[in-house]
């Protein structure tokens, strides 16, 4: 039993991401499939390519992630899949493995194979058609040369948040690039990224500007401030996060994805 | 491993779904249970006919679809178990399989053998007490007259959307049943209606009027026009669809459910 | 095949339940994941601990449940596992079982062996690092007592409602627990406890009070009244409801969770 996961921006309200498990069940009935999220927003590739990278590695090696954030279905965008890491990808090469391929890639491939697909091939739901048959294709055990031919990982698309990540020799620039349900606002800025410039966890000597708000240090958990206080820390995600204690930092401080973080500390 | 979708109006807010679940896996363990869509307008029938009629498709033959949104639970409405296609349909008969049913069925029973109920049988939640004991029942490989007597295709309840398609010499009329979550328009227009009066894919002698928006063909694909403009296409569910390239056409539109549209074109 | 069910308040925009899936499916490839809800209200145990007592009954001797509303987590908060009535249950011990464990418990332990936590162990989501591995642990068949000491369920913490239900010789007063997603208002006033002091089903002899809003007596079904008319039921997790027929309660008489809700009837 191979699992698939499904990441998409198609919501819970419509059939879509049933009719794309239907698809799969029908070609490959052993997929176990696992919702990631389908509440992307609607065609933001950015808040989906930091996700689907989040999640894949608690998956088992062997897995395959269908990746399905696509506003530019039907025009010239192509699609593709990648091997990274002992993990398949599928997905339209628009971006949104931007961060699966930051450290690497093993192997990609234009998914051209059209004897895989489902016909008719509509220009409005490649989900369905083109990633769907592609996903189950790679569960039931065959190659990734399948879908099509091997490419170059430098003709992989690659975006970027509205203010990538900059390091300065007193502080680091980012921003806001995704908000959760409990308000939480997660940056761009990584605890890898933290550490190399001599950052630790629970630091002292740090502090972090967004918007009119100055929080004085990296705290380790939530409940190290008082309740309904700001605070920072590097979240579950290994990534620089701005929370409240027991509250909601996105309406508590106003902030938005896209907003400026700047984290200022001590020179080396 | 049978398949057991899931259609209903219960929204994802509450246990009532994995009650249901819970029930079937409990007669039934091998159900390899997946989810159409929760979020069916809380009673809307008309929604609920053209997604499931949509999504059931893209199942195995052999599938069972559960579909339950049931407004008048507890009262006099009967419960009804169809055959079409290869496919096995469970639900109240309230019009919920109206487009399934559209180009005929094979059989249809009266579900009303109390032997497979849960007991007691609330006045509630037939979903739990009654839907998903019978689609556990037929998933077993049980066959559908035990779960109650054969009843004629004539007594299962038909439901129409605000404005039927009527067809005239040189327009067709109908109007928007369903709003996804991208905010694209689906008529209850289909590609078939269409093609029957001689208005094929990409064509360029058609009109389509919502409201006070006139859009002057159909496109093939979104990208076919400017970015935030409307237009018109065949969507992936082979109806009409009324759209905005990279945008949202109910918001752009001021468009509700049951709106009004009209196709004109060239008489034969 | 074990059953796990999960019910959290992670919401459906983030990765987070899929995470958990993959952290389970990584130990136990054999689970049979059933999803809940993930639509508790941020940090609500009370809505949780009903949730979860109505749900947890509807699946098979032997499941495994995962609940996981934790506003505490990173703090001093522990961590359980209980076995009640065939079922295991693994949560933060801050009152999510409150209503499971209210009839007795078989079995209760500390989750403290931190060979089974995946490391390393974040601060800020249990549900990935200790919770998920814990009941994947279980599914896979080891004894509860590996996952840490027994301990007494009198250290289990109990969360109530804010008005705990209290009965007195001529009324009981409770309060609204949960509004579903079709408006209606779930009390905490159980149909056991309306039997005790001589309520039965489809009593005339009583009264509902809920702000300015009076009921004359419990209904057995929604259509039992008009159309847009105030009822109140024992719903179908056996509690105490308060509708409108074909309407939205919630709406319609302005009633928000906690909210006072009086039954009277004659003393015996």
């Amino acid at each position: 039993m191979t699992i698939i996961t499904l990441l998409t921006d198609f919501g819970y309200q419509d059939e879509f991401v049933g009719v794309m498990k239907g698809v799969m069940l029908s070609r490959y009935p052993q997929a176990q499939l696992v919702d990631l999220t389908h509440a992307i927003e609607p065609q933001d590739i950015v808040q989906g390519a930091y996700l689907l990278r989040s999640a894949a590695s608690y998956f088992p090696a062997g897995s395959i992630h269908l990746a399905v954030v696509d506003p530019g279905v039907g025009g010239t965008r192509t699609a593709v899949a990648v091997r990274q890491d002992g993990h398949s990808y599928v997905a339209p090469n628009n971006g949104i493995l931007s961060l699966v391929v930051e450290s690497g890639v093993d192997r990609v491939v234009s998914i051209e194979n059209r004897d895989i697909f489902k016909h008719p091939v509509s220009a409005t739901f490649h989900g369905r058609d083109i990633f769907a048959p592609a996903a189950a294709h790679l569960a039931a055990g065959n190659r990734m040369e399948e879908l099509g031919p091997v490419m170059s990982h430098l003709d992989l698309i690659q975006v970027q948040p509205e203010i990538p990540v900059r390091c300065r020799t007193d502080k680091i620039e980012g921003c806001v690039v995704l908000i959760d349900s409990f308000g939480n606002l997660m940056t761009n800025i990584s605890s890898r990224t933290l550490e190399n410039v001599g950052v630790l966890h629970c630091n002292h000597q740090v502090g972090i500007r967004i918007g009119a708000t100055f929080i004085p240090m990296i705290s380790s958990t939530y409940s190290s401030v008082e309740k309904q206080t700001p605070l920072a820390l590097i979240g579950s995600r290994n990534y620089l996060e701005i929370s409240v204690n027991m509250g909601n930092a996105a309406k508590q401080l106003g902030a938005c994805k896209g907003d400026r973080v700047v984290v200022t500390f001590a020179g080396k």
